[in-house]
């Protein structure tokens, strides 16, 4: 098992990665010492380790309630979120209560939302079963759902009080969702981390593969650049956009394809091959640096291109991102492989080049 | 003028309190750096001052959009949020464009929440038409909405740029909504403020005749005593919880009748008799010193009792009180008058007779 922290005063919190750390009752019970819990999964993921948790835990004399709700990104919305409010309230949960998320992104980023707003504010733990959740989304308090005209733009930043990645639920995790998870794991390569990014380029296969160490490096190297970047920026303030890195594209990719029908992965793997792409027409990266990182979308299977949607219909769609000050655009692009930056200083015909080039 | 300040290290702000201030644009001007505002009100305040304050601000170069949510506190739920969160969207509101709540608590508790959760957090500016939310509800940073199964469930600590109270806008204020304003400044008396308890006695019929004087006085006084508490406790892990005097029973009385029938200073003025009611037969307070609170409440115009509900009614409304911890009420009773106390001892027997005798 490894130990990381992430680093925010009186907010600072644990992260566990390991294998069956899901039995690891001793992680839990110091965050539950009012011995009541509220476990929230979604129909893909309780079947397969939601009584697992609950036994272990009330066999600790933690009292359980479960919330189940539907899975896919198309219901992380208020309706959702009244589920759990309506749950909370009629079993009585208090302040004390522990909200645990157990699910992929989608469940860790509306339990953390809950646990910000149910009676103003509860403690949570992240329990992330998808490699997205575990080396993303369940780090840094990130919490909220979508709007139908943007993606999380409704939310709150709210720390876990810990975060417990039992890399054995990767075991049943779809290939698909996987390979959606390595296009976050690159993203830290491409913006910060150049020797990782090496490393993923030696080691790809061995993550498809499943190869348990090699999983483990690569979450706990993640989760390392996560925590540093959280540590300094909590609020997004500054280097914290750097994160996203592929996002805006990627937003604009899901919602304008409907919520669900892109993995948030697969959205941000083609919008980062966008944001490559501008980066090179901005003079930064070379054209072999583009195709390196073409390279390794493709043998993590991931799409290297957008749908088809006019030009006009992305820059509407982007327009809706959060990172948008005094109406422009503000886009994360790469310096060099490694380094990332953020510029509103975009031609417009570049913009509108890189559209028409990386898409289907 | 005068100007008081909530201390909360880098989340201090500013309360100021006098008359016509909605046109002192300098107050404004240094929390709109960014030029851009969103006045949220509703369908009273707005056609009294809402295109003042629109038109002061455009002309210092501020760009206002409006919304304006239907009145009362049956519209203060998701719906109205949705509103809200559209109306920010549609315009495209960014993360430095400011919110002006302009209104009473419903209002100001919406229009914090929406700061709260919008792009995960924008800066608002609280501005306060009604006695209490002068007094009481502007200040704090208690943001939020009710829920069918309980008052304020679903919310936030979320601190304003500022608080501008404009007694000017008493003026219009009807009766009734001032006398339950009352409400939550005799509140400040009863918890911690002897001198200002007396006071009180001695000034209510001014402040009923809206003496200008009287009134900021007794404004500056209640919101210093809010902002001395809010200081020691933000999140209301301890002190903060003796400001629910009378709130417990209250929100019971506010949710039982339905929303909007009682207003929330009727409800705590019932709520805060039954209060010091279980406070005297504890043997705390005497039967003169449960009179002169009566005769305060009496003067003022103000329920003594809350409405004919069966105990068990009570009771179970009660137990949503986000106070509840273990299973058990906690409630804010008087050890004396000018000081409150939070206990969860209260024997079953006092609670059923206080309610039996305290309701028409």
């Amino acid at each position: 098992m490894q130990t990381l922290n992430v680093g925010l005063a009186e907010r600072s919190y644990p992260i566990f990665i390991g294998n069956g750390l899901l039995s690891a009752n001793e992680l839990f019970l110091p965050y539950l010492t009012a011995k009541r819990a509220v476990i929230v999964s979604n129909t893909t993921v309780a079947p397969l380790y939601l009584e697992q948790l609950r036994t272990n835990l009330e066999n600790c004399g933690v009292r359980c309630d479960t919330i189940v709700l539907p899975d896919g990104e198309e219901f992380k919305n208020t309706a959702s979120m009244d589920t759990i409010y309506d749950a909370l309230l009629r079993s009585r949960c208090e302040r004390t209560t522990t909200l645990i998320a157990l699910g992929g992104g989608v469940v860790g980023d509306m339990v953390g939302f809950a646990a910000a707003t149910y009676l103003r504010g509860v403690p949570f733990v992240q329990i992330p079963t998808t490699l997205l959740a575990q080396v993303d989304s369940s780090v840094g308090g990130k919490t909220g759902i979508n709007h139908p005209l943007g993606k999380n733009m409704i939310g709150a930043f709210y720390q876990p009080q810990m975060v417990l990645a039992d890399t054995r639920t990767l075991d049943t995790l779809p290939d698909r969702e996987l390979s959606a998870g390595i296009s976050e794991v690159i993203k830290y390569g491409l913006i910060r981390d150049l020797p990782f990014l090496e490393w993923l380029e030696q080691n790809m296969e061995r993550l498809l593969a499943r190869d348990t160490e090699a999983l483990q490096y690569a979450i706990a190297r993640s989760c390392q650049n996560k925590a540093e970047v959280v540590g300094n920026d909590e609020r997004e303030s500054g280097e914290r956009a750097l994160l996203n890195l592929g996002h805006t594209f990627g937003h604009a990719i899901e919602n304008g394809m409907g919520y669900g029908v892109w993995l948030h992965g697969e959205a941000v793997a083609a919008g980062t091959m966008m944001a490559a792409d501008l980066s090179r027409r901005m003079g930064w990266l070379s054209e072999p640096d583009v195709e390196r990182i073409r390279d390794m979308f493709l043998r993590a299977k991931l799409p290297v291109s957008g749908p088809r949607m006019a030009v006009e219909r992305y820059q509407e769609l982007m327009g809706l991102d959060k990172k948008v000050a005094s109406g422009k655009i503000r886009f994360v692009l790469l310096k060099t492989l490694g380094e990332a930056v953020m510029t509103a200083d975009v031609p417009e015909v570049f913009l509108r080049e890189t559209l028409e080039a990386c898409c289907d």
